[in-house]
């Protein structure tokens, strides 16, 4: 298998060294088109094998190689935009033209989902077990769109200075606005899992350094999806329980974004007090108003 | 190979019931005595590489497979008892006895090194890339010897009770002493990497829900060497900033136990405000005067 070389890595790879260039240039987004365009071509050799769903009003697939049988994550049917749809590349020439809002919340977050599932997908069929560089990926894509739409380069780290002690806390984006603005505290992850506690305790740390208020954070993430492979029965893996006492007693997230949003967070929206989980695509309509 | 058998994996298995049925028991010492046995004539059969360290004053060696040149986690040399020396032993029985602080605090570290070490280092030669039953098998170790010098059975989950809200969150240990003595929280881990934030936020929680000082969060850890396979030379892989941050501004942790102190942690002893780090021995002489 010619996996060193393939062209999605190659573009993986390009996209890395633009990301680090100038993660807010055209070129940047130059490379998320290019990665994504190969990731269809490739995924389109697949065929695709329905998943069975464990809760209700959702539909999963996975991409299917029919001569071993190995197949890729979860798919949402209703989130993933069919192969001769256009949406996905009009919202990448959008983000070219630091447009993105010219499309609606629910076309975005269709097309984030579809660009970075795909990506995932052909990277789940390439490979075996590597979930760095789709992490990665989906890291750099959710990055240059925050950046674009907020026209700000974001940091990887924060200095934390106090008094006769200097220390840095590694983060995942930090965006600031400037002056009297927000900074957003921007944590990536294509699933959260157990080691979500982090996200609050980072949020903690910045609000306790700083004062309260001055950072927002905004979680971001791809889903929750986890296929059984015995059964190819989809779960959405969700702690809503523990989340909410993490909100309660460490630290409060402002935003929890998700491409494919789970029904358990979901749901965080309407207990008290809430936890605001939305659709990714919201965030490029509230950004300016967040700190409100 | 015969791994599914291996006696060494019959002992663990044996221990993992026994704790189930009752932590607190001496057929518990007894697994691990057996497994301890195991591993030691286990061990004797495999050649014993000088390692580099990298840092000053601790020697470290891997056992090592000749004929395929696979090694072991390092092992070091000042704490690791001969294979002809009995302190280990003793200790063991002493624990049978409840009379653990019979030895000094040198010989009690030295011991639980030595049988932590040589059970992980069977594992290592034994299976590929098992982090998973060391891992147990250090946790179920110290909770067993913490719980016969509390002689208080440990729990693993907390209610997290607050009003109309019941949720429960997951910890290592927590051992309940009862009304006016202190509540030991207690997590254990072989090595902390980047995961160790959990523990702070962890005991934040605790503080914000039932009060600051009613928990007294006491880390344990095994060691946090990193055998860089190409050189053999070994680093210990600390983040001392991290933990002063997340000491100032989540929680705050009253002991930091390890077997094999980290030479960059055991300096935040003399930082100010210090964290304490120490040998796990000196727990048996503190434990009860842990919350003056």
């Amino acid at each position: 298998m010619p996996r060193a070389t393939h062209i999605i890595l190659q573009k993986y790879e390009a996209l890395k060294q633009s990301i680090k260039d100038d993660a807010l240039s055209e070129r940047t987004t130059d490379c998320i088109i290019e990665a994504f365009r190969e990731a269809r071509l490739y995924l389109q050799g697949y065929a695709v094998l329905p998943l069975v769903y464990d809760g209700q009003g959702k539909e999963y697939f996975a991409f299917q190689n029919t001569q071993n049988g190995k197949i890729s994550r979860a798919v949402n049917r209703s989130l993933f935009l069919s192969f001769d749809n256009t949406v996905a590349d009009v919202f990448l020439q959008n983000v070219k033209a630091r447009e993105i809002t010219n499309q609606t919340s629910e076309e975005i977050t269709k097309a984030c989902y579809t660009i970075a599932i795909s990506f995932c997908c052909s990277i789940d069929m390439l490979k075996d077990n590597d979930q760095k560089t789709p992490g990665t990926f989906f890291e750099y894509f959710i990055g240059h769109l925050m950046a674009v739409q907020l026209n700000v380069l974001p940091s990887n780290q924060l200095d934390v200075l106090n008094m006769d002690m200097r220390a840095t806390l590694p983060t995942d984006f930090i965006f600031d606005l400037g002056e009297n603005r927000p900074k957003f505290h921007v944590p990536v992850k294509t699933s959260t899992r157990e080691r979500v506690v982090q996200v609050w305790a980072h949020q903690r740390v910045l609000d306790g350094v700083y004062g309260a208020g001055r950072f927002l954070g905004l979680l971001s993430c791809l889903s929750e999806t986890k296929v059984n492979h015995q059964n190819n029965v989809v779960t959405e893996i969700c702690l809503p329980d523990q989340w909410r006492v993490y909100q309660l007693f460490i630290a409060q997230m402002k935003r929890i974004y998700y491409l494919d949003v789970p029904q358990k967070y979901d749901n965080l929206n309407r207990v008290f007090p809430p936890i605001h989980v939305k659709p990714f695509g919201d965030f490029f309509f509230e950004a300016e108003v967040l700190s409100n």
